[in-house]
Formats: C-alpha cells, structure tokens, sequence
C-alpha cells in the first residue's frame, strides 16, 4: 500500500491565489521597474534589500495568536520555536532594519526598495496573494518638505512611465485637518470622544464615491437604508457636526491654493486643524517651485483611505477616469483602476522598537496593479520583443557546423539558437514561429556545397503567405527566402532584424 | 499584566540566517544581474517568474511527513489545510509549470529565471537561508547540443562578469561514464548490486580534493583512519575495482579530446559507459566548433558532485587557485570560492508529473556565492556609486527656492536631493559626506542677494584638508569651494561630476 502511494503522480497546479509570469509580460515589468528605479534614484533614494522573512514579532501590526498568527500574513514557525512571517509590505522590515542599524545611517535615512510581498487573504479576480511593490521612504525628515517630494516622486515616476498630466492625478490630504474637523464635534482621537462614532464617521467618509454626498449625509445621522431594505446605523452626529463633515469632503477646490483656504475656514480655531492647513499651505508652496501644477498634484479633502494609519499628509495616485475613456473606443468596459501609488506620514513606525519617535514618510507605488492598468491602456510601453534567430538543424551530422554560426551570430550580438529538439522540418518552423523568430538559417547538403545559407524571414513570409493561394504557388515563389554566401551570414541577418526592429520616435 | 505586555517593545533583529543588502552591495548586484541576463537572452532563453510557494507535494523530493514538512524547506498550512513550501531551488517550479503548461509551450521550451531560493538549514558563516540562484534550462531537448550550450552559457557568463579564461573553468562529467565503471566492477545502479556499496564508493570519490588518491583508495579497499583516530569503513572493492575506480579519477588529461580517449579506455564493453564517451566527444566537438577551448571548458572526471541526481552530462563552473592567487598580494587569506554554478542533465523532473520522459538539462548560478567570491578579489565590477548632489537648507524660510534648484537638477539628469533633515550646517555637512555627495550647493543670505550660490567640492574638498594645517588656514583657504550665478548652477554642478565620473577605459 505504501508503495502505491509512492508511485501515485502530484498534480501540475499553482496555489490559489498565485500566478506565473511569463515572458511578454515580464519583458515590460523589467522596462517598468527600471524606469521606477531611474527617477528614486535622481532623487537621491538609495536601494536597500531585506528578506523575504522577519519574525512576526518585529513585523508588528499582524500580531500572533497563541496557535497559528496567520491573520492577514504568512506564518510559520522556526526550529528554535520562533514565528516567522512573510513580509506583508516593505514597510514594516524597513522600519526593523532602521531601529537595528540607527546609529549607523545617515539622517535623514532615504531608502527605496522594491520586490514581491505576500498577503495570506481570500484572492479574487486580479487580487493576488503575491504582488510587486516598489517604496521610497525618507526616515528622520521632521518637515513636510519630505512629504512634498512623495508626490513629486509618484507624480514624475508615473510620467516616465508615459502617463501624461490629467491621466493620472496625485491626491493630497492631511490627517491633521480631519482631526481638526473631528475636534469641532467633540470626536476628535485623544479627545474624550466615542471611538465607536468616530470609526463610524471615517466609514461614512469613505463612501462618498459610492453614496455621493446624500447617502454620506444619512450615514453621518441617524443611518441609511440601502435598495436592498438592509439598514446601516448612523453616527448620529449633530445638525452642525454633519455640516462641518460635508464642508470638509467638498472643500476640494481647482487649485490647491483655494482648497487650502476653504480647509482653513472650516478648522479655524483647532490647533491641530489649523497646523494641518500649514502643512499643505507648505507643500504646496513647495510643488510649485518645482513646476508641479493641480493638473498633477491637487488637495483632496475627501481623500480618507489610511488615514487611521497615518499621522499627517497622505497621498494617492490614481489614473483617471480620462485616460480609461481615451482608451475605450473599441467598446471593451475598462475597470475602474484606483490607486496605483499611494503612501503618507507615519511617525510612530520607528517608535515602536525605539521609544522615540522618528518622523517618517514614504510612499509605495504597486507595480503588479499598475502594470495591469497599463497593459489594459495598451501603454504597457514595451513592444512585443522579437524572438531568437533559429538555425535549424538540417542534418544531424553538422552540428557544429550549426553551432558554429550560431556563435558568430551570438558574437556580433544576435540572439539567436541552435533548434534543440528532435524533431522534423515542420516542427522546427512551428518551433521557430511560436518563438516569435524573425528568421531562420537553413543549411542543407546543396547549400553546404555551394558555401551558401538561406535566410528565411518569417514576419514577411507571414505577410506574403496572405496573399499567396496555393501550395504550388508558394513553392514556386519562397516569398521572403533568399540565398547568401556562408561568410555574409551575419550580414544579412542583420538587414532582416533591421527591418523589423521598430525605429525610435 | 495584560497591559505591561503590550507596551512591551520587539527587539528589532534579522531571524538567523537571513541578512539585509545595502546600497553598495545592491548597485554591483544589479550591475551582475543585468549581465548574466544580457548573456542568457543572447542565448535564446526566455524569462519566467513563478511564485515564491508551491503545494509541498508538488515542489517534490522534500516530501512532507504528517506533522510539519520542514526537512530542508520552508513549509507552512494555507486556510485549507494544504501544505506549501517557499521554492529551494527555481527548478523544481519549472517542472510544475512546465507540466502544468505542456501543451501550450514551444518544444524545446528554453526558459532563465532569478530570484531568491530558500532553504530551511543550519545557518553558518557564508550560509544563508535566503540566497539568489540565476538558471538556464532547456525543457524538451534530446541531444547533448542543449549540454554543450549550457558549459557556454557558463563560460560565457563569467567572461561576461570579468573573469578571464583560466581565472574560471567550467568541469564536465557525464554520469553515464560513471555508471560504467560501476558496471565494470559489478554494482552499477539497477544492477544487482549494493546500493550502500555504490554510496560508499560515490562518498570517498568525493573526498580526492581532501584525502588525495591514496586517502580515497583506502576508503574504496578496507577503510581509513584519519589523524584523529577515527576509523571510517572501505567499500571493499576487489584490487581491480580499486584501480578502475582510481583510474576513472586519473583520467583528467590535459586537453578533452585526450580525457575522452582515455574515459573510453576505462568502459569499453560497457553500453552505457560507452554512451557517455559518446556524449562527451560530441559535446566536445560542439565547444570547439564555437570556439571554447580546454582553458574554457574541461572534462574532469572527478566531477562526482550531483552524479546522484543528474542522469546524463554534469557541470561544474569554479573560480580557479590562479585567481585566488593572483588576487592575494596583499597577504589576506582568500577563501577556496568553490563551485559557483552548476547543472546537469535530469530526465525525469517532469516525468514526476506527466509519467512520460521530458528530457531536460540546465545550469544554475549562484548569484549571491559568486558576487561574494567578486568582492572579495576586488572585481566586483561596479565603481562605488556617487552619492546625491545636496542643496543645504541655509534658511528654512527659503525652501521652496532650495527646491527649485534641486528639480532643475533632476531634470538634466543629476542625482540630487534637497536636505530633508532638521538640523544644523554641522549635522547637514555630516549627511553629505555619509551618502557620498560629490558636491553640496549653498545659497545663505549673502548669495540670495547677490543672485549666487556656493558649490563645495566635497571629493577635492577632502584631498585638500590633508594639506592643510589649521582651521585658521582652512578658513582662509576654503578650498574646493566656489561661487557662481545661480542661472549657472547646472553647468557648475555638472563640472564638478564629470571631474569625480571615472572614464571609461
């Protein structure tokens, strides 16, 4: 019985929740990360690598139950009895690998980084549980003038990506103006508020894509009844509170300069309010030194997402729903992409292994999601690349003969391959196409005594098979097939790679 | 006590085993990736990523036991209740995606990927539990001509990295030859032979580099004591045995075809030893045809590492003692480097899967073994990066113009930050030095009015303190330092980068 066990055959299956990626796609994710990572560095990041593991302890936020800590992460335990988790962002090793080497680094510390994270949640249609982010945080940076660079770097790292202005737009806001609001109605965190309403009134906030500002209205009152008769209870705020809560979610004005002037009104008298306009009063001054206008980086007070976790500015990058229009004329429905970057100010990141606070911000660009939005846009950016140059195996006798030109070609910088199979003439130009071969080298016993080698060039002999009736046509014409001498090899294969090597712009 | 423990701080430290990569590290890492990659496209290879997790049945040869399947992996339960294991090589995830995506794939399918592996083991100096593997593998191909390509591809690569013909030599053996006399002596495997003999006889082959032959014969006859005492039990070979054996180990000559002469000597009557002659002498055809010579590639049939495992050609690629040799001038004991990638033939990885032979061979390079080995002989390839340029904040009130500068900086392409920190001109200057700035800008008071700013010269700036005597004459000095009109920033700052940018040879 053991034995039948042993011979029984796994089956070929990814994990839920993982994929592979093949070659197109991993063409562009190659040209788009190192895109990414030419704008972190000219502005001054340098990289920094941690593993993929840290113990789950100095990971933090996903605390371990006694038995198995595996509420949101990957856990598992070491041969000494310690819990190891996966990395859920870059984040949290980030703020470890600073406490652990503090004397040590510069101040302010300014790293980037980027690779896959794991996520141990329920996956879904293009929700995955390994994903590529790419961060650049600046640790020990008191001044928003950090934060300001946060959005330049999102909103100049989606232009090299070819995103022009008003396709993408960075959206800024400050936790400390919404505590200011919050302060006016009593629910201000710290303050001798009901946390529960409090929750409830972030929550509310955040529907205001979905609800629009009526359903937001009800749900900051006495609640709200959706189509489907189930009722959602309210925060039950004051006729003012619920005011003032509007007031802030429509203050996003054109430009940055009016929406800081409507905060200002609407905080006036919080201290923490008012500091939070200073910010943003700042940073946008700071913008627009460096040339960046609100058709790239504008205040939006409706902006809530993290700000539970963050503790001033925060900041999102979205596509627009522009450039998903511009991009839908053949009638497919584009998804909403929403934010493909986004990140904000965490001052207690660092504290949490220190006992002093270190003033942090950082922001993360998701590069698995972007590259999906991009891809879907048709801006992947990247042309399909050509495929190997094939010498094909004639006779079995001539390897190296093959292979020696195979060399030369690699030599003068051509990719290219020496079929490897074992198989038929057809197999091989059905290998060479799949491959996406430009061409292939054919060398038969005729040829060999004439010193000669034929070139065959696929992507034309696609385009003239189209206009080609018959069998006996094709053999009497070889469209796209040519005769060189063996020495002007390398030569004329270069012409062919030429000819279909898209030209720069 | 609840409470007290959970302001309790975590330590912020590595698991053992695992390490962080900084700045320099990771720029000659990149350098190196982006080489080895140029050279595997070249080839004709194409990339793929596979996740980080495999089902544990799936990854294979770790089989899991009923508790905890942690022999050599990393395992833990997902949500229902399958085991998965983080990959410890990038070969195994080949073959499940292969067998996974037969059907779809072009025949031969010729695939590289990177990334970091696992392995679940002891920790020790220069052992770690996280490292990053390079392969190559070509999925589907019959003849050795796949073989020969992969002791190129090895070649190739480190020639690529820096390492000259001699400095490195790749090492071929063919199992099959093994096998033979093994046959030869009655205990092949499938024979009726020992299995524990044919282990015992594999092990003390593998120890000539440390026993040397007279050490290794005793171990293949009635057994050895070492210096210690310790006694460790022979194979028991008859006389002639030994002598094959020995001579299997002796056959290395000077040149391939001489090595191949000589294997064929020693397994003739054997069919399956006289098939790996066969193999090697093609295979050494092939390396000459494209021009890879005996100081390139080399048949050593002492090669008996992975024989277990692999069933047709191995290979071996090693920094060699001249390199080692060459790079010790300076008195400090350099490491045997030791294997810094290898490969082989292994026909039955995807059989696991789909029960038929999918004949397959490939090579890994271990990336991090042999960037380290690099460092250490000083060929690490990549000139130490300049850090970022640095606009000082002389006056907190004028920051938007500091930004200002800095953006015009990045947009002619200069690495440059504004200083993001809050603290004094000693603590900036201090900054400046940590990240290696080549140059600050300094624009106080003085220069606004005069529409000018300061440029200090770090790098000359530091050759020109170890002249100088005094503060006094520093300050009289002030060497290295220069003003220009501030629409004169650029050009001035650029200067001074091309003085500190190492021409190219």
């Amino acid at each position: 019985m053991a034995k039948k066990n042993k011979t029984a055959r796994p089956k070929a299956r990814l994990p839920r929740g993982l994929r592979d990626v093949a070659a197109a796609e991993l063409a562009s994710e190659y040209a788009m990360l190192e895109k990414i990572r030419a704008v972190y560095d000219r502005y001054g990041f340098e990289p920094l690598e941690t593993p993929a593991f840290e113990y789950t302890d100095a990971l933090g936020k996903f605390l371990p139950d006694q038995d198995r800590p595996n509420a949101g992460v990957f856990s598992l335990q070491d041969d000494d009895e310690q819990w190891l988790s996966l990395r859920y962002d870059l984040t949290a090793p980030l703020a470890r690998y600073v406490a652990q080497n503090y004397d040590g680094l510069p101040k302010p510390f300014r790293r980037y980084a980027y690779g896959p994270v794991w996520r141990n949640e329920k996956p879904g249609p293009g929700r995955f549980r390994q994903f590529v982010q790419f961060d650049a945080d600046t640790i020990g940076a008191p001044g928003v003038a950090a934060d300001a660079e946060c959005c330049m770097l999102l909103a100049e790292t989606l232009e090299q990506l070819g995103i022009e202005a008003g396709n993408y737009i960075v959206k800024l806001n400050n936790r400390k103006i919404l505590d200011g609001v919050l302060d006016g109605i009593g629910i201000a965190p710290g303050a001798d508020g009901d946390t529960a309403k409090r929750l409830t009134v972030l929550r509310a906030m955040d529907k205001l894509d979905r609800l629009g500002l009526d359903g937001v209205k009800d749900l900051l009152g006495k609640g709200r009844k959706d189509a489907s008769g189930d009722y959602t209870a309210g925060a039950e705020l004051s006729a003012n509170g619920i005011d003032r809560v509007l007031g802030f979610l429509e203050a996003t004005a054109a430009t940055r300069g009016d929406t800081v002037k409507a905060l200002a009104g609407l905080v006036s008298g919080s201290e923490i309010g008012e500091a939070g306009v200073q910010d943003l009063a700042e940073m946008d001054d700071l913008l627009t030194a460096a040339g960046f206008g609100d058709d790239q980086v504008m205040i939006d007070a409706s902006v809530v997402r993290g700000l539970e976790y963050y503790t001033g500015p925060v900041f999102e990058a979205e596509l627009t729903e522009k450039i998903a229009r511009a991009h839908s004329d053949d009638g497919v429905e584009l998804p909403r992409f929403g934010s493909v970057g986004s990140g904000g100010r965490y001052d207690g990141l660092v504290a949490r292994f220190k006992g002093i606070e270190v003033p942090s911000t950082g922001v993360s660009i998701g590069v698995s999601r972007l590259q999906a939005a991009l891809t879907a846009l048709g801006l992947s950016g990247k042309a399909a690349e050509l495929g190997p140059v094939v010498v094909l195996v004639m006779d079995k006798e001539e390897l190296p003969r093959y292979q020696r030109m195979v060399q030369a070609l690699r030599a003068a910088g051509v990719r290219s391959e020496m079929y490897l199979g074992g198989s038929s003439m057809k197999a091989q130009m059905k290998y060479a196409d799949k491959r996406g071969a430009p061409c292939v080298v054919i060398q038969g016993g005729d040829e060999r005594e004439k010193g000669e080698v034929q070139i065959k060039d696929l992507i034309e002999g696609a385009i003239a098979a189209q206009h080609i009736k018959d069998n006996k046509d094709w053999k009497a014409q070889r469209p796209a097939q040519f005769s060189v001498p063996e020495d002007k090899l390398i030569a004329a294969v270069q012409e062919v790679l030429q000819r279909h090597t898209p030209k720069p712009a």
